[in-house]
């Protein structure tokens, strides 16, 4: 089974590189972070807002990132994601960083996010609209 | 004697916001160098690339910034700058942060700059072409 | 009249570092809050979690920074922070930022807060006892 | 074979905490940076500077990371690193942060580092003297 994959662009910072004049490697979670905030409004019609307005939040768990090719100062980068998974009470997010100058990966990865309850800090099972919303 | 005023747009990333849900003070000074560097290559027509090119740098020696408005997440910003001095060794940057949605001014303030030699690291007279090209 | 001037220590992390192997401006201010927030606790005996319980918070008005010598990888600051005023609804912080290497000033400069109403979002005249606690 | 554990400790800063009251995920990267830097002068005799002296640098190719329990504002963290694999061109640093307060493990994972060459910025061999500096 696939999901559908979504696209968002993110206009590399001078505040985002680093010493070794690239884009700092944290940063990239940032760029993805920024990615996925967009998308949860604009291609699920849930954002981040509305989860918190339920009582629910998403905590990330895991992370797993590959860097392949260093991004630099005046770069614009695409970030896809695409659901990887989603069940129970987590829900994973594959992703890929390119660079929209040649479309080359610059990294790729995935995020696992558990739902939390806001009121108790505890693990939530997915409600079905939020696993409908998410299977597309 | 004025100076035009240019504009560029940052969009609020989820990692620039803090504890307060607002974003963090010290990232409108990344908003404006955002800006800056922008505004430096496509109105100015001399990126940062090509001053470190001609042995040049610029360091900033002062800041100062009132903070007006919050900005919240989901915000796009707008960043106008326009030189307040130039001379001798040295440019004053003005700058305003608005906020798009609406059009009100969330900051203002300037920056200070000081052009050095790489080389040397020592302050270094503003070439006159420098100058004329920031004289628009 | 003069207050009393405390000292927190700040440890340059290398994700300060920015493209010109100095540590990058924005986070000189992040260092001036993290001396605060320890100074807030540790000499004034009110910490921020404090003001928070009691519905009140801090917002920057304004900061004014003047940077003398680069800070670099390795480097340990002494963040020495003195209040220059409180009054009304407002305080002045005054601070320095010094090399611990060498003692050398590396930046000063101040910041404004204003004590705001958690509840409102509006400006809150100072209380009786945080004037005394800050008047040390 | 077992190499070496080193620990360091990591200050959590204002600017950390991110709009879920917690330390920033992507932060906890810039934590095991911090301890690495300080380990490798200080544990293994090499440290970041000597390398660029030799013409080397390193540049992470994978990173994973397990978050387990949230840090917060005040707290210190304490970061274990050890090498898990050297070999070839990469070295593996396993590394787990625990919050000092009370021992607990907050995230643990591991970043694969790759040596290059700055002169190329191709991967280079690790010298046999920098294998040995390594197995400790």
């Amino acid at each position: 089974m696939a999901y559908t994959t979504f696209e968002s662009e993110v206009t590399v910072r001078p505040d985002d590189i680093d010493m070794n004049n690239h884009v700092h490697n944290a940063r990239y979670l940032d760029y993805v972070l920024a990615a996925r905030y967009e998308q949860m409004e604009k291609c699920y019609g849930m954002s981040m807002e509305k989860f918190t307005a339920r009582g629910f939040g998403w905590v990330v768990n895991t992370c797993f990132i590959k860097f392949k090719r260093p991004l630099v100062m005046g770069e614009t980068v695409r970030v896809r994601t695409c659901i990887g998974e989603v069940a129970d009470t987590h829900a994973r997010v594959d992703f890929q960083i390119l660079r929209k100058s040649n479309g080359k990966l610059s990294a790729d990865g995935y995020f696992d996010y558990t739902l939390i309850s806001t009121a108790t800090g505890r693990a939530e099972r997915l409600p079905q609209d939020v696993i409908d919303m998410y299977s597309i």
